[in-house]
């Protein structure tokens, strides 16, 4: 791509196309000189009221659609840099046909940034359009003379060298138009020179440019691309009935990290309130053991900057976070924006929370149910000013500490706009900061969140079982309208959710379920150890809550099971890291199978080429077997020659020829094949090779 | 719909919802606790940017994305009146389901007219949703408490008699709130009472409701459907080599009347410069008796502002225009905003127009092309103000005559702000003037325009032939995303496009290019008295021009040849008059058919419920037959009765039943069936009726 900083003056001021004009009198409207159009800048969220979301270092394309009346030629530049500061970047849009041109930014690093299209009348390069098709030589020579003007106006503006050559160049122009005897192919060879034309254009007139400016935000790359493993610190504990600590967890970090996993998200780590505490399986009082859940936060202990006790100091924390850190693991911190009725805050800052006519502070409540242990805050206390700004100081405090990835409880239950605000003020100071939407509500609620800032959200997968259902639901979050915002996280579990395929117990199941989450989405998790060890009772028929769940109690995990899926998904994770296709969604690729228990996708790195090909079988009890038909041309493949299909999780490879083949799957063994794309790339030789 | 007028004072001031907040503190923030959202307000064009059209008195849908966190209800309302008026309508928007909220307004004349989105946390009717659900008496008491403060304070905020019965209703809620021993079901009963609740309904607290706005253009019903018929006037001299006038035109009017045109558009009628006159079939030089081209306009007699004296003068300008509105037909004049080089504006504003540098004014070329009977304006002037005053005076001036209906020449050769102007402000004064675009270019100008404010758009269906582009293109139209603004007007023929099948000559391909273009769009029209009277013969092999073109001579029409399409044009034009379903394009609905060379399509008034089928014979020489298949759910027909199928063209009847039907068209006769469904309505009678 080519790019040049822009002239730190620039030349000429911007008239914006944006904004409906007043109507009447010219008066409302500042320049009407302004031919150039911007019909549309795509992509836009929108129409740009929020950014689009890209990955720092990626190549981000951006179309304009531009064009002006009658026969002129345009130019169309995009200018952009980070947001808010001075320096900018610009490089020249293309047509495409159609009055499309385009362009590519590579955002270097994370952070928002401004683009803005620039288009405007190239007065220059429509005369030497004209000047190229002219044959009469009493025009090529008027030409000269316009030409001439035109050169003169851009050394005007021109500096040093540029402008001493301008203005000969001019002064040669006005001299050989006016040569009634010059032959014409020598007068327009002479006001032809490109390399004198380049210089030119350097110094083009702005004055009447159309404008249109968006934003983006480019994460790094772990907000597009990240294996996320839950746990309760808590529940680390070595030995049965001992809680767990942060140094417990520490000590598990080699088995997380071998796993695979690169962020580690906990459940909130603060001190847990003590009034109307929970007992085990959400029992309405609690037994003078009863540890309570972390989403009941603050005591007297402190509040949502503070942690319990039981799992450790502050040092501790931060120790632990750099010892996750020298694995290649992130922790993730659980932001739930709530009290428990003995927080700090409830006392300290009573106008944050509504009361009741009897003056008690309003629990949550769904009438006729209530959670008495949960304090709301309200976000329409007139003192919003200062709730804000110490929501968003809990954040800083823990990026403080140095913690960069929050997974936010339910953020669909407090004001939108706040979110903007904070999500938007946090990542200016830290643009390394990621947020993980925990919405599990209504689709457009789910998307406004992402449109407002954050940077991963939680979806719909852990209910999306079917071949049908999977494929229209992943054709929408890869190809929809949401694409250029929502960046899907997949769960099969979470420790609210155990869906009802998982209450079989079925290792097939789990099994499949780990291999779609990975392979569907570039964000995926699960919550363990429960996953792992095929954990599966729920509290009572017909729930989705885990029985005995660790939202309520400590649980003691016995890693060392045979039955545990660790090595498959060690190998997954394994898979994900090695092969570009599965860290982004944009390439999803649904392949027709004739069997509905047989599911199909592959995706393609355009970058590098690395395709990874999946099929799962859906269906835990028997073996199934179909064809499936591969669409070889989006691939790449040459349809005449024989390719390899090569299954990383067996390590067993298949030569494959044209679209239809033959796949089978015995659950038994393992539900999937994560086929990795082979091309021959030579067959000159005796042998095939491989790439 | 349900719809009454705003209270004179707004209750609260509304917290805009459009725009990005800022970052950092709060302090760039208004007010924090607007918690409604409103996500997308559909139909829009760009976001917003640009308003929607629609046909006065016709009710227009308006859907609107709104929620807001947590639980609580919210109320939407569409308020909407006249762009600068300040009366405002107030309709409630009642949920459908997944969010989408939606209302209709109905614009009682035509004007722009501005329409908002108001959504907010409506605090009240999520108390009494609340409290329908509590069962807990020492709740019910304490929401009596609640609800009483909740009442009191929408009493403060009513009037009159609605206050004191507030004011009473909340006491008493207090009081049996603080009732220890009362029964939980009486004191719901008087907290759920709705008639009350609809009153406090009516003063709700606004200050936190998020708002977004739109505007909407509402047109005429001629803007939506018109029959255009367009002559040269100067071509209606009563002998040949007669120079035609306004009088010749208004003996023409009753010819035209009966065939049923509402639209009589003329090519520019004003003096026709000298200089560089063009001679007949485009020569560059004229003879002494040429009359030129009247598109080059100016001349010693005036311009644009003045009449050619050969067709007389402004009184029988005026008089024609009488005569013509008897008998139902407006006339329309073409807006060609430029100039012969002897207008009198060369020499009155020689800055409106570009110099050479001999100091000559520059004409129109496209090298090495050269109109130089043609100045075209220089938008790029610095005294574009005065420009753009002149050039709305100049339709200021015609409307001021009685014209209403311009037809504009290539305005996508002129600056497009200046149409976003120039219309906005004439349309503020007389919202029924409509505006054609007459622009062939490519597809994102000819948008524009139409999104610039232009009532009607010339389109591609002159090159759109076969069975495969008609129905692409005419889908696009009628469906595509330009249907909110771009109204199509369809033309088989124009003085510039004599296209190249009508060319046969083969009156089968004139007959069946008319039935299209009347049945497809509702705004269409013809170039005459060449259409009807098959005219036929190129200026030569492959060009579209006609020879000998009236655009540069006189021309003489034997208006009684027995070959005239007359009477099928003025079937199809009263068919049109008499059926609701080809008044309207949006309800175009495609029949696929066996047979390449057969078209069919139908379109529905949803009103009054009149449908018209349309099926055409492509192929000019021979008989075509094939079966049909009928969506007969879209048309609402019982697809187990039979129906009628009545051909308006031959007047015959046909009774078909089901989805398949079979039809046969001999283009010798007529090619095409125009078939007005009749459903069945009666069947206990020995006869069938039809409606």
């Amino acid at each position: 791509m080519a790019r040049r900083k822009a002239a730190a003056a620039a030349t000429g001021v911007p008239a914006s196309s944006s904004g409906a004009i007043d109507i009447g009198s010219t008066a409302g409207i500042r320049e009407g000189r302004v031919r150039a159009v911007i019909d549309a800048v795509l992509p836009a969220v929108d129409g740009g009221r929020f950014p689009i979301k890209c990955i720092a270092g990626e190549a981000v394309a951006i179309e304009a659609h531009c064009f002006t009346d009658g026969h002129d030629k345009l130019r169309v530049l995009l200018r952009w840099g980070a947001a808010g500061a001075s320096e900018e970047y610009e490089v020249e849009m293309k047509p495409q046909g159609n009055d499309v041109w385009q362009a590519e930014l590579t955002p270097p690093r994370a952070g928002r940034y401004r683009y803005t299209v620039w288009a405007w009348v190239d007065t220059f390069e429509s005369w030497r359009y004209e000047l190229e098709r002219r044959d009469d030589p009493a025009d090529v020579r008027m030409a000269l003379q316009v030409g001439s003007a035109l050169i003169g106006e851009a050394a005007a503006r021109a500096a040093g060298g540029d402008a001493a050559i301008l203005a000969e160049w001019s002064a040669q122009l006005r001299a050989a138009g006016a040569d009634a005897g010059a032959e014409p192919d020598g007068l327009k060879a002479l006001a032809l020179d490109t390399a004198r034309a380049a210089i030119v254009a350097r110094y083009a007139d702005r004055s009447f440019a159309a404008t249109a400016a968006l934003e983006l935000v480019a994460d790094r790359k772990r907000a597009g691309f990240s294996s996320w493993y839950e746990m309760f610190p808590r529940s680390a504990g070595t030995e049965p009935g001992h809680h767990g600590t942060f140094r417990d967890v520490e000590a598990r970090l080699p088995y997380l990290a071998a796993m695979g996993f690169d962020v580690l998200y906990f459940p909130p780590i603060h001190p847990i309130g003590r009034i109307n505490r929970k007992g085990t399986n959400n029992a309405l009082t609690a037994g003078p053991g009863d540890v309570g859940s972390p989403w009941a936060i603050g005591a007297a202990e402190g509040g949502h900057k503070d942690i319990l006790p039981q799992l450790g100091t502050l040092e501790d924390f931060r120790r632990l976070l750099a010892t996750a850190r020298e694995l290649g693991i992130e922790i993730a911190l659980d932001v739930a924006f709530q009290c428990a009725p003995d927080h700090p805050y409830v006392k300290e800052h009573p106008q944050w929370f509504k009361h009741r006519p009897d003056g008690s502070v309003q629990y949550a409540e769904n009438p006729p149910k209530k959670y008495q242990d949960i304090y709301p805050f309200d976000f329409e206390t007139e003192d919003w000013r200062a709730l804000w700004d110490e929501l968003k100081s809990i954040v800083d405090f823990w990026i403080a500490q140095g913690v960069k990835i929050f997974r936010v409880d339910n953020p669909h239950t407090k004001a939108f706009g706040f979110w903007e605000w904070v999500i938007g003020a946090i990542k200016r100071d830290h643009p390394d900061a990621i947020f993980l939407a925990e919405a599990f509500t209504r689709p457009k609620l789910m998307h406004r969140l992402a449109k407002l800032g954050f940077s991963q959200s939680y979806t719909y997968f852990t209910w999306r079982n079917t071949k049908q259902e999977l494929t229209e639901y992943f054709t929408d979050l890869a190809l929809g309208p949401g694409r250029r915002y929502y960046r899907p996280n997949v769960w099969p579990n979470t420790p609210d959710i155990l869906q009802e395929t998982l209450q079989s117990g079925l290792r097939p199941v789990f099994a499949a379920r780990l291999v779609l989450a990975a392979t569907l989405s570039a964000n995926y998790g699960i919550y363990g150890p429960t996953y792992e060890l095929l954990e599966s009772a729920p509290r009572e028929p017909g729930s989705e809550e885990y029985r005995d769940s660790e939202k309520y109690q400590l649980r003691y995990w016995s890693l060392e099971s045979s039955e545990s899926l660790w090595s498959l998904i060690a190998r997954m994770n394994r898979i994900r890291r090695d092969n570009a296709a599965l860290q982004s969604d944009s390439s999803l690729h649904f392949c027709p199978t004739d069997n509905d228990q047989l599911i199909a996708y592959f995706k393609m790195d355009s970058k590098s080429g690395n395709a990874v090909l999946t099929v799962v079988n859906l269906d835990p009890h028997q073996t199934q077997s179909g064809w499936l038909d591969l669409d070889v041309g989006a691939l790449k493949l040459d349809a005449e020659q024989p390719y390899q299909v090569h299954d990383l999780l067996s390590d067993q490879r298949y030569n494959w020829r044209g679209r239809r083949n033959y796949v089978m799957l015995d659950p038994r063994r393992v539900p999937a094949h994560v086929f990795r794309l082979r091309r021959r790339v030579r067959t000159e030789q005796d042998f095939d090779y491989y790439l």
